[in-house]
């Protein structure tokens, strides 16, 4: 049971048309002492993956007990479940189609072992529930925005403490899309690129403690090879590598954009050698 | 009288300009309490029917009594009034230009009688003031920004329960923007495309009651045909008919944009062929 | 000391990253209370005077003791300061880069004498601290991200009445940008384009108050000329010149942008000529 947690929100609805708002006026319909956050709402339509990266990167800077609701939903209206996760730490609200992929990877501390069509057993410590219990959904459900029929009232009557299981049913197995992570192939390390930021930044896989010896490594995108990881934007050559706030690897062009430099976006493979090799 | 409802912001402000934030600085600054909710600031630079739209097909998704300010207004400065609408649900402010037409309609339950100059009555049950006094706006008042210097403090003073009748004197004719709403002619309906959104659905002025028997209907709009009524996005061929979120007809490209594939955008016509003809 | 005063945020950090999200995340983490409101998150990338701009423009818009954090930060990582300045009106947490250049010009109510460097003394009546006490930081602190590291939690406990001498140590010089201010040569009065609004306006930095006798004076911008001050967009030629909201001369294309229509931009030169000459 929770009481009045913050609610965050995560969706490639943009923030042109009402569709935020209107989640939430729902919410504030229902819990008018609500606290609601944006966290994005211009996630590539329908990409779940980004979506997943966003709320996976994010979840871990809100107080205990926030509820995050993360909406990227190319299956609206279909039979694909609606889900509440439980963790330690959060409450994840979202269609059941991968979007908490990061959230699901930290409770395995690993890639999990996959059953057929993308399906994962809950990791030990979550819970997970259907949302099937039309009770706490706003009627008639439309078939094409469950943001505010399904997930903006369940948010809202889970903030006001209604117990989980009176929510819906409780599953065991959920869906997870493999998410990227470096492979060592003899001294070299292979990542990818999971994001690009608003200053064209490239975000790798590659987290920090891959890298220790930084200095002396080399790093390979494209033609392009660099040498060694600098402390700041400001101290590294026009194009440089760092340890970025999400702590992995980051590819940087000093006062410009690397994405647009390089010609590389999400998926674009990163390589590093170690020295000597 | 009210106390401390959520007050809404609709603009064409967009969210670079600083414009939004003064306003709710100036909100602020009269009710410290306030609780506001951007419903879209991203309106297409004056355009007062996008923006009537906007407020119009979300305003009943927010508590009874919420206020909601909408500035589009190409007229500011000029000798436009400064209108609040009040009816039975919510209060409404902005510049007296028809951009609370939908809500009008709502309030006539159809399409009112206009005299000249797209004035129409006030419908009944409704009540309309025009802001005249000056006692609570901001001084001085700017020729170009009445968003900050007399909507927003109208507002946050209405929102600590200052009286209607204390913000301007009463009204009986406001303006009306004749609002586009499908015709019959023989068998056919032709209906409109009302509102292009972030995924390129092409959202039309067809209402979901007038498509019964919605598996044998074909949908015209330009040279494609479609036939039947989707269930989900899923479900449907690529160019697909679906009932959207607002309760009208949709036409929608599955994983890409409508607006794009048919070239298509606000006021495009589309018709609709019952069965057998 | 402050209690729970409104923090503001303007950076260039967007809104399709959750950059801004997860600054809101480590605020309410420590002051579950706060109340955030945007400014803007669209300056340019890196452009520290679009952002001194921003903030100097709208923070006497909101309530004293309003916490103002701005973020424009190329230097992050490197030596440069943290800053918090307290005015008798507000408290301004950023970078030392000179992003608060309009609030120290308004402390010496005009241009401040500089030393080398870009440093000038701490206006009269404003005090100004160096952020180094680490007790009030998310750590670690990473080098590319002190929005959320150190300026989101400094405001935080800031918020929470944390005294501001406990936040570092305070200083006597800060970074000054020279902001642009209009030059008189003979009877010409020669200022600049500071901003380019969402609705192509062009903003300059000549104030209304060297206006006086507006009807007869002559405005040139590149080849065109504008004869007097317009009162309201509406009731001017196509290419007018007001009063903007910010006090100051504002050049617009009625129903367009004067921004595309002149192909002019930020630093333009506008030229007054005073009636006769």
């Amino acid at each position: 049971m929770v009481t009045s947690p913050i609610i965050t929100l995560t969706t490639d609805f943009g923030t042109q048309d009402p569709y935020v708002g209107v989640m939430k006026g729902v919410i504030h319909s229902i819990n008018r002492h609500s606290s609601i956050i944006d966290i994005s709402h211009d996630v590539q339509p329908q990409s779940i993956l980004e979506g997943a990266f966003i709320i996976g990167s994010s979840h871990r800077f809100f107080p205990k007990g926030t509820l995050h609701v993360a909406v990227v939903d190319p299956g609206v209206g279909t039979s694909r479940s609606a889900l509440l996760l439980v963790t330690p730490a959060a409450y994840f609200l979202g269609p059941d189609n991968g979007i908490f992929s990061y959230i699901v990877k930290e409770g395995f501390r690993g890639d999990p072992e996959m059953s057929s069509g993308y399906q994962v057993r809950v990791p030990n410590g979550y819970r997970a529930y259907r949302l099937t219990n039309p009770e706490f959904w706003m009627h008639p459900v439309s078939s094409t925005f469950h943001g505010r029929d399904v997930f903006a009232p369940v948010a809202a009557h889970l903030s006001l403490g209604v117990p989980e299981d009176r929510l819906g049913e409780e599953i065991h197995l959920l869906t997870y899309l493999p998410v990227t992570q470096p492979q060592w192939k003899g001294d070299t390390l292979t990542g990818r690129v999971v994001h690009v930021d608003r200053f064209g930044n490239l975000i790798t896989d590659i987290p920090a403690f891959l890298l220790s010896g930084g200095h002396a490594i080399t790093i390979v995108i494209k033609e392009h090879c660099i040498a060694g990881i600098s402390r700041s934007y400001a101290e590294g050559e026009r194009l440089l590598a760092i340890i970025g706030s999400n702590n992995t690897l980051e590819l940087s062009v000093r006062n410009g954009s690397a994405a647009h430099s390089l010609g590389a976006g999400v998926e674009e493979e990163v390589r590093i050698r170690k020295p000597g090799t």
